[in-house]
């Protein structure tokens, strides 16, 4: 597991100097900024009668200017209530995220908090959407893999101290604490077992480009491919969606003509799946290595990249609950370590 | 799709005449109730100033005592919120529940509505928590696969118009839409497949009998030895968790002795998976049915009576839009058929 603190804010970045964590304004700020006495801020931030109209506005103004935010963890406490994080899932359907979701919900128990996910269906609007609506149903932290690339919208959130934690894929256009896979080692471990069989040409089917993790994964390729001295032909390269349909197209225009490639290197779990069901229909052996373990692909023989999906989700819930507790250091980024699972697709040899 | 209404209430039960959707009390009868003007009973919900304590004490009796409840699609739709339903899943790691969750999403997204999912870890004491913790950040309604057995918790909240629909099992001790697949028949149909090809000795794996399907399931595989005329020796049932090492000494179980079985009936897609994995490992071959399709089990060769976890997820979705459109008919079971995929396993010969 790699730790490193990012680099520090560069100069003309719009985040002023305040700490991102902790440090809340509290009611006694308000109560100074509005000239009012701290009942009277009780009064309008609980709704309570007895507030005149022109009090009730300078105080909403001092809220507001402040970003008070009600420190709901002890509120829920006081009336009984549990206290919740979320988690911003990015396709329910994807059997990756089930041991990440699993995993993040008993870091929450332990803690005594409920865990509410939702799912952003990769729809990158749809993902501000939920997280916002979860911060509006005043869950005390966030965890999000990230379906946009621009996530400036949370800032106010995370300024009004919802902690939160991106995992799987990093967050865009903001600083904050990140738990992702080692994308890239993971991807040219994997290529490179596929040269060591005696591959030299070698495809990568992938995940959409405007997605981290497929970037990184074809970066590891790359790198695997020139630690050798391979020239890649750009045929043998294919990134998109993750759609059966669409797999299936890319692996068999890899296997056609006159050089086909000898072995493919599948960018996650989705392509994987697809391509193991169209070699299963052809009639060369073709090697084949895929990021992601998946569910049997042992009794298939399928080699792997494994990541651990549960690690990620304890590593992000634990993070972000640290960061509920008040720890309040820098955002920093971990890359925890990908296994290579040899069983024997990886391990067919090109044809002689 | 069979779809039964329940019988109606008996005598003597609990719960008053009044219907169960629909109907909620407004505002107009809260005020009537304290008897104060609307404006009053407006002021105290949205916690504005102006009202004594004596007056808002009244007004919060009648909203107790008519069970009313703010219009909150009304009111999150003049905030330019957005309308929420909640799932609450019974496991997250449960490949079954992808699909199924999903769908629901897919629903939720036609009608404009967020979807908020949570997991009760199959802990009813767990599942009531998330439910109601749902309700009370304001969902508009609400789809549960329960854990539990007695859901008397949730009588104030449909009451008071939170639509809710049970999905994969029924709820315990109340009334409500329900959307199943029919275990009972599934499980049947796959034990005749079994006998048709010669078997005659039989096992059945399957999941705790405190849950639902288990036990239907069992009943199916009672009715088709029942139908075939066959005995069933205990031995052959075993019933408990599903986790692989509990699986493991089952089916080793029924393979041991001098009359060991020659096929086994899979009660769920966890046991499945455990099963095919013991049985690779076995020098005779064994014939075996699961219940639930598996991803990957076309290339293994798995006979499967496979359940439509999309279609439990939209019917069910869809029958809580209808009520949340205000239909207000009785509750009712819709039960899904179920589809025998014969791929090979399920196949195989008794040994002769």
């Amino acid at each position: 597991m790699a730790d490193s603190t990012r680099p520090p804010t560069p100069p003309g970045s719009p985040r002023g100097p305040e700490p991102r964590y902790g440090n809340r304004p509290t009611m006694k700020d308000v109560a100074a900024r509005a000239g009012v006495g701290l009942k009277t801020v009780s009064r309008v931030v609980n709704g309570e009668p007895g507030v005149t109209p022109d009090t009730e506005r300078r105080v909403q103004e001092a809220i507001e200017s402040l970003g008070f935010r009600r420190n709901d963890s002890a509120r829920v406490l006081r009336k009984g209530r549990t206290a919740s994080i979320g988690l911003v899932l990015e396709d329910l359907a994807d059997p990756f995220y089930g041991p990440l979701s699993r995993a993040v919900e008993e870091v929450a128990r332990a803690h005594g908090a409920l865990l509410i996910n939702g799912s952003s269906a990769e729809d990158p609007e749809r993902e501000q959407e939920l997280a916002l609506a979860l911060c509006a149903r005043r869950v005390d932290g966030l965890i999000v893999i990230p379906a946009g690339d621009d996530h400036r919208y949370l800032e106010p959130e995370m300024k009004a101290g919802v902690a939160t934690v991106f995992v799987d894929r990093p967050p865009g256009r903001i600083e904050a604490d990140v738990v992702l896979s080692d994308s890239f080692g993971g991807a040219r471990a994997g290529v490179a077992h596929l040269i060591a069989h005696g591959h030299r040409r070698i495809a990568f089917i992938g995940d959409q480009p405007r997605i981290h993790t497929a970037v990184e994964r074809l970066r590891g390729y790359r790198a695997a491919m020139e630690d050798a001295g391979l020239v890649i032909d750009d045929s043998w390269v294919a990134l998109g969606s993750t759609a059966p349909e669409r797999v299936q197209e890319a692996v068999k225009s890899v296997l056609a003509g006159p050089e086909p490639v000898t072995a493919i290197f599948a960018g996650n779990n989705r392509v994987t799946v697809t391509a193991v069901r169209v070699l299963a229909g052809h009639d060369q052996r073709v090697a084949l290595v895929g990021f992601d373990d998946i569910e049997l692909a042992d009794l298939l023989g399928i080699t792997v990249i494994a990541q651990d999906a549960a690690a990620l989700g304890r590593t992000a819930a634990e993070r972000l609950f640290r960061r509920l507790d008040g720890v309040n250091d820098e955002p920093s980024q971990v890359a925890l370590e990908t296994v290579l699972v040899p069983r024997g697709s990886g391990e067919i040899p090109p044809p002689s």
